[in-house]
């Protein structure tokens, strides 16, 4: 069972609501020796954290992490001792007033409405567990489960914005860290740049699609069935808020292709291995990784928080219209990067981990 | 751990090669004193089996299941007693010429490769665990989930095939059971004729789109975190053999919206309960079942058992050209749509307990 | 996979060594609207904490419990939300001097060498993961756990110290409170108050025997196999540190037994429901509850923290002799008793959800 | 959840009841390129197959075990291929007429009146999945487990039946195959044998206790708490039928011990590794694996199938008396033995997987 906890061998449990006095989360199963600091995972959680730009949420949130267990102190630093490393972040901007008029209000395409069916009863400040808070956890185990990981990069950006797509020729790593979107393409980055002023300053918001790319990944993590890698990894990105689609390699697109088109042929590689020729399949071939890079993007919804009147009703049933003020992220997408790199470490090194159980080496 | 396993209270575990004596499964969990016949099984494996028309594979394969344990005669019929139900389908059809040739090569597109690097060894009689033959007990597994599901109908059809989508305004469930691809267009399913008769012709093969809804879903299924029912929904149908991508509600194409267009809005019904005017949502929330229908595609990408032959390599690391005789679907698609729906039915019925284990009711 | 985390609806996932800044655990799986105080939860672990009699180490852990996260406020105090509860305890009392001495020793009978053996490292301050210290976080936990088991009434007591065994004939649940033993029999009370002060004097330690009860268990919790409930017990007192054995009603004496002495014969009482004319089983008959009081005793090791010497080694092969100074139980199965309770209240209510959610009601 | 598997990364789920028309066992997680063969697991059945002597019931059951899949042919004859393994055995005696007279009886000590509550409704035919014969698939996936093991011997002893107990100083693993109990003391099994012939000719029945212990277990298995290693083992013998107490190392005599006497001492070998003077921890510190052999014990009561009548209540609440005529065993305990050795060989090649995947090596 799974309700608050992601893995299995590499386990993160989160808790924490987004107003309560902290959040944290405890990654179990990390195995020993492996140098950490909390630097580290907070290099990770800065890049997730909200006020950087105008264009995400101005609500300070310092994230200051703190390792609470775990972890014993070595010549060079902290090493994990195998042993549960409990993460916290004190939750220091908790101005609940902003949300007092919405108490009982259903926010048309949050979860409000569900929670309380659901739950029968629930904490209206800040979305309780559905609050992208929780993400913040993520972003910090997901910091250390690329410890786990010896040689495998993983990083993400954003491939388009609303109904703009970047242009995939241009695409440039360096580029990513240039821009406030994690855009890889600083042309479609200048142009986001006055799409997403007018959305913000209409108090609207806009969908995204983020694209996560593991390189280094060795060949055989996964199995053929329940345990497929690409079903982790779909389980692991769509357990972001407001994800609504996720799709591996070609995704979506290999429904119009033809069995020719989408055939990754294979060569002796010069060191006498063998080497695909193309990567259509996304690095993941019968739920195993092929050893090329793993490629999964997965769609964000615009949130639901907008300054245009939409209607609803109260939980005592009364017809009502909801305009939601605050601090919201006029695109939430763009901040979900981070957090879906942070999940595909986390699916990668749970792999690791399961396949060096079963098979060894 | 679940490399064989899928669903935590209502759980399935499958084993079997195609070319072993038998494949089953184990259904776990499933509550007592449920009606239940081989016959009923046998009705949703009959619209899987293969060779029911010249667009499927013509291999032979009877598929009749037996049930093997959990049941006791009760006055009217098998009902289920509450322990594991073992079901088993004999292999008849294991013409293991077929695939001698492929003894040791790597068929594009194929687990050839990944399985050897992942398990040193793989029979390479009809693909082992990663052949599509599996899916048949997920079917029969899916059958007795329904049963667990009282009031919620589960449904499935062909929404693209190649590039051809179908015009969602003729959408007629009628329709389905008219054509041999599932297809709720009767105009879609006539061209499709056309163009998978080319396809099939030329021994090529092309992807396709299914979509899966379930009507009558109470609301409160699922939980805000990684219990998420569309996580689960998108671990399940990734699962599925070929699956490259997974959307609920307006899936990617939420990615294009400004979050006015996206808000499914709420006003009180008739009955005096909240009723939705739309659902991009998809019928989830927050992770939670809204009681709308819940809708979920996945896209299936053309087989790889091409004519065409395509370049690949050896185990022992000879360059070849692979080029699959045999009898193989042009569109597996088509036979995906009831694997879809067994798929969903068997995560809708493990939230069904999970939610009555936490929430009583 | 819980190497951390015990359960499986009603879960509970321990973190923190005794010489980290905190411990804490998270509740997963409580079910929501169930009113819950620190107070409650304080009122548990008060009964385990260590220096309340001459009998208990001196450390110093106030033991303040906080509620960090699963609850909101209510009309009549703290209610559950159904997301997870994170408790927090910090460590006031880390005088990590007392261990300086041990950092490379391994202490017979201590968790010392095997830990260094599996982890490669450990934290020779306070035992890391090992330290009796965690059992904070179970009694917490069962304090939880104890809510969601309506009219079930859970205690325990010490029946044998050392090799002095309680007299049954003069068992008074009263008694249990009215010496620092939890023993329900005075007059063993009494003999046993200079038995352990002569093995305090002495520098010594004794081992003991812990017996738990739940009465107002429904019948009906359980299974037939893998999912026993006496099963679960044994795992869950096994669990905790320093037991060497457990037993289920007549336990290692029903070896003795013939069929007709230990058979429990049943009439019909009169509220016309079956009644047990004995209970030899403890309360479980094929695994699953009887609706008896469920009896489970299990027995503590003697600490091996003591002052006379004993042969060991170093982690560097140095031959030594060990003698623990510092402030250590004579007894430690007396600060067991809270424990096995609450280990007892977390099998029963996670079994508790698991029959309801399987079987509804 | 695990209402019908036993293990995390090597799984057994079983199924079956006696009286349908198989029994049988999955077992998942198993590492590739392990030989096997259907004679080694039939071996292994064999020892624990009824009928071998009149000290056991003399129900035919030739249990003749087939392997359905996760093998393949490998030059030297079958290895496992990594993926589910399947065992089946036909149930070939399944007289159900010596049961008719019970089907709504609630037999004392057995599971029929507790199966009812809980499910509603039972097979009365052989006591459904509370037969002892699921033993079976026990003891053929322990077969399987011992492959997983390199270099660890698992072997078990009845080492009391009734009140009479063996005399350690005679034990000799020679003799356990020299006599129908599985006991090691050849003076015991000739008095056993005087002994169990009362007990069966004047159809009683009585308990025992059973030792299993496993050499040559590497340090380092298990984890400080939920993955302790005997607690692992305390839920794999609890989980065996009629099982009511467990105990590793000195047990529950541990309880009468001081802190000197139950110390395992240490030196170093003359490998230059440490080596233990003693075993009183039963080969486990703090949840790891010391290193030496491993010691448990399990109490197995007295079924309760006897000729001597027992007032008991039909499941429609007639009072009456019961008396079981049939073929049953007079102690249980016997056919325990190969049973609790499956058991322990699973929770240590679980262990040994578990402790790879974190650790490596």
């Amino acid at each position: 069972m799974s309700h608050n906890t992601f893995g299995h061998l590499f386990r993160v449990t989160t808790w924490g609501e987004s107003h309560g006095p902290a959040i944290g989360c405890v990654v179990d199963g990390c195995p020993p020796r492996l140098p950490i600091s909390e630097a580290e995972i907070q290099a990770f959680l800065d890049k997730r954290r909200p006020g950087q730009s105008r264009f995400t949420t101005q609500r300070r949130e310092p994230d200051e992490v703190r390792i609470l267990s775990g972890v014993v102190e070595g010549p060079d630093g902290l090493l994990t001792t195998g042993t549960p490393i409990a993460l916290e972040i004190q939750n220091v901007d908790q101005r609940s007033k902003d949300y007092s008029n919405i108490a009982d209000r259903y926010r048309p395409g949050h979860a409000d409405y569900t929670y309380d069916a659901k739950y029968g009863l629930r904490d209206p400040r800040g979305g309780g567990r559905s609050s992208a808070r929780e993400t913040a956890m993520r972003v910090a185990a997901g910091a250390i489960a690329r410890k786990v990981l010896p040689g495998v990069t993983i990083r993400g950006a954003l491939v388009q914005m609303g109904p703009h797509a970047i242009d995939r020729s241009r695409w440039s790593w360096d580029e990513v860290d240039n821009n406030p979107f994690f855009c890889p393409d600083a042309e479609a980055a200048a142009s986001w740049e006055i799409f997403l002023d007018g959305v913000r300053k209409e108090g609207s918001s806009t969908g995204a699609v983020v694209e996560v790319i593991a390189e280094g990944v060795p060949v055989g993590l996964g199995a053929p069935l329940y345990g497929k890698l690409d079903q982790d990894i779909a389980s692991a990105l769509m357990s972001i808020n407001a994800v609504k689609g996720v799709e591996i390699g070609e995704g979506f697109a290999a429904a119009a292709l033809s069995g020719e088109d989408n055939a990754d042929e294979m060569r002796m590689g010069s060191d006498g291995k063998p080497v695909f020729l193309s990567n259509h399949a996304g690095g993941i071939l019968g739920g195993i990784s092929t050893g090329q890079p793993i490629v999964a993007r997965f769609a964000v919804k615009p949130t639901s928080s907008i300054l245009t009147p939409r209607r609803s009703v109260t939980a005592s049933g009364e017809e009502i219209d909801v305009m939601t003020r605050g601090r919201h992220d006029p695109c939430v997408g763009i901040r979900a990067v981070p957090v879906g790199e942070a999940m595909l470490a986390i699916v990668l090194a749970d792999h690791y981990l399961r396949h060096r159980g079963q098979i060894g080496a």
